[in-house]
């Protein structure tokens, strides 16, 4: 049995379970306190990270890694377009979702607001969150830029760039810290994604001590 | 004219630099001082990031995404191998330099060393330095236990990893923070890499107010 090792407000982890689920790859979750960093789970991933993947005999760390790995093993159904510049395209979006909004989003919000506590680092840090409050406008607004362009994120098929924004999303949605009102766009973007089945699992997640947001689970929004 | 918007001592704009001379692309090389986030370069890259890469007609940025493009577009000599574990094992490599490594260690010593100079965002923050100089000898140490299984970092013939890693070496070295004594595993496979013809602009590399280490550009150091 195919095996993930993640934890459920990791939108790294989210991107390959979302990835997994949509191509139809069963998988056992196995909840995983990455920062604890016992020893077992750094002989797995030095990198000490989630998420892992335990598939073919291997443990694969990397969340981008993994899922290029899965496209490249199992390629039905697509989440990279053939094109070589639609390609660099998606993979310029993960980038930006994963890096970009990472930094300046869900490390400042979630981050200060759950996993310094759940990590036990002392109180949140009231500057980064009044920071990350702000920089989340720019990216909803860069988004709709591109969506009043194009159906999905990255082009006019679903790709792995929506999966790494929806990810990161989805986890700042559970804390209630998305004001879906800024953009109709959006909105709509996130209502088609949150609606897919390989979304169900997401919204099932909870997190001991931080009971999700009213709308989290909520496809009427 | 394909062109790279890039800053020397960038080991994001090294690491495409060095695909670009290995694949035999031919490149103008502009100098971009990123952080000054001119309208113009937001424009190209509203991530505000080098490297971007000019060629077909496109701008595109994000130094994995062009690695992979590049790859996809001309694939001679291949950078990546061609089964799915061997690709997946050296994108996995290329995540932790570009992710871990460049969070412990190069923002550390070049960041603080370097960067806040010309960014002139004050003193060097010696808690820092002090960090990104403990963290590199658990990074050599992790490099030399994978090169005494494997003649390259991430398997028996070079690829994109030894890039990535050797492009974040050689920023350090040019402020002299590589210890190359710590390893003899780690200075030859340096060697190796450091002789190769597509690694000859990187040598030659200077950042006005930063003169570089004696042994820099030593074929023989």
């Amino acid at each position: 049995m195919n095996r993930l090792y993640h934890f459920p407000l990791s939108p790294f982890s989210r991107k390959v379970r979302l990835t997994l689920a949509e191509k139809k790859i069963e998988v056992e979750l196995v909840e995983e306190r990455y920062w604890e960093q016992s020893q077992e789970f750094l002989r797995r991933n030095p990198a000490g990270k989630v998420p892992i993947l335990r598939m073919d005999g291997r443990f694969l760390p990397d969340s981008l890694a993994i899922c290029e790995y899965l496209e490249e093993t199992v390629p039905d159904p697509a989440l990279l377009p053939g094109k070589a510049e639609a390609r660099h395209e998606v993979r310029r979006l993960v980038a930006w979702f994963d890096g970009k909004f990472n930094d300046e989003v869900t490390s400042k919000l979630l981050g200060e607001r759950v996993f310094r506590k759940l990590m036990s680092t002392g109180y949140p840090d009231s500057t980064r969150v009044k920071e990350g409050a702000k920089a989340i406008k720019f990216h909803l607004d860069y988004m709709a830029w591109l969506l009043e362009q194009r159906r999905w994120l990255a082009g006019d098929v679903m790709t792995l760039a929506d999966f790494a924004a929806a990810s990161h999303l989805s986890c700042l949605d559970y804390i209630s810290d998305v004001d879906w009102d800024r953009s109709e766009a959006v909105r709509d973007w996130y209502a088609k994604i949150k609606s897919r089945p390989a979304f169900r699992s997401l919204l099932a997640d909870q997190v001991s001590g931080f009971p999700p947001s009213r709308q989290y689970a909520d496809l009427d929004f």
